[in-house]
């Protein structure tokens, strides 16, 4: 399983993935699935990834190398595709192409499903966030609810929609991020630390944030207590139930 | 879907179910899902249903008018079968009898899941909880993990894994249940109000709360509003990332 967040809010862009990957509880391994793709002053593309790992790093190495975009029939990069709506096009020809290429014999049942979290900005254009499918087509995220999931999306859902909104400060949201990530990481062991986390303040074109968050990393475990006792504590504020 | 949760904490038991069932989008009505089997200062009984409503429906009705118990090859009701591991086994036995009686036909294929949560306590005898899965199996409740859901659990999973723990006062772990349940409303709209809540404390028989919560209900709607705002001032006092 796998967790990745992108919240896009006035301020800018925040964006998080966890690490685990899994084939069985027999068999869980650490694998990057924040991928970032910068040209400094010009653009940053960041991508978080879920699904099937063999699908998600083929289709990365693709669109660092190239792939030909399926409309204008140019190879086209991350780092030369003309606007994030073009990057978004291509991110799913290309998760379409590499699932084709997997599932040539009919009589094998391989689990190709991926999709991916794509938000970013181009100097001179919107920042704009996607959620691309593994059928290649995708949705974008809007002011209304201004966050994307992939993978084990629900526990971590409840935070988001009652604190998150347009306005939340970045900070703020990326708090919210944490504890979004926090939750899923207590109620689902597929999915785990180290977590990969950026931000891109709007119209600032290069990340603020960029780190790795280590399981024993003092900040994050400080906000799970933190959290905890401010739980307990608001929990205890509610009046009893009248009956 | 539905959402039922069952708490057993060391007070006693606390228990409580939506009724939004739903055949589609297009086809929404509500259906009492939590169920009492009581006989005064003798037992009490409250069954907590999901799945396939034609089923849990005939279910409920055997289990008032007798069903003949497969160890015993006696026919008992929940008023009569001697031990809640009895009744656990006789609730097991009669899903799996109804959903025999659907699916003659392996052509048709009906959908029968039905999980069923059943807590209670017969005088003299411990307080129990149980988990019965389609199939007739089940598990218990224990102090490691003092609750069980049935239906859409993910939404309201992190608060109760997070603040619940088997020494939480019954009250406490009722407004815990509460928040469950509307993070779980907020975020599916399959789960949907009224909801009916019961509480029993151990060793009391007989129940404490037994009401219906009407989505106009001003307790449960200020406990919503509440709970937002703590939460807006606990993420507020969380210091800021320091990177």
């Amino acid at each position: 399983m796998t967790y990745c967040l992108a919240m896009l809010v006035r301020e800018g862009l925040a964006m998080l993935a966890d690490t685990r990957t899994n084939a069985g509880v027999d068999d869980v391994s650490a694998y990057r699935k924040l991928h970032v793709f910068r040209t400094p002053g010009e653009r940053t593309m960041v991508l978080a990834t879920a699904g099937s790992l063999s699908v998600t790093q083929t289709a990365i190495s693709m669109l660092e190398n190239g792939v030909k975009d399926p409309d204008s029939g140019k190879t086209e990069t991350l780092l030369s595709v003309p606007s994030m709506l073009g990057a978004a096009g291509l991110v799913g020809a290309t998760i379409r192409k590499v699932r084709a290429g997997i599932n040539v014999d009919p009589s094998q049942e391989v689990r190709t499903d991926a999709t991916v979290l794509m938000g970013g900005q181009i100097v001179g254009q919107p920042m704009r966030l996607f959620l691309i499918y593994s059928a290649g087509n995708f949705i974008e995220c809007e002011p209304d609810t201004p966050f994307l999931q992939a993978g084990e999306h629900k526990y971590g859902k409840p935070i988001l929609d009652r604190s998150l909104s347009y306005e939340t400060p970045l900070t703020e949201a990326l708090k919210l991020g944490f504890l979004s990530l926090d939750a899923t990481l207590r109620s689902n062991v597929a999915v785990g630390l180290p977590a990969d986390v950026l931000t891109l303040p709007r119209d600032a074109i290069d990340p603020e944030v960029e780190v790795r968050i280590e399981p024993d990393d003092p900040y994050f475990g400080d906000l799970g207590s933190r959290w905890s006792s401010a739980l307990r504590d608001a929990v205890a504020a509610i009046p009893d139930p009248p009956w």
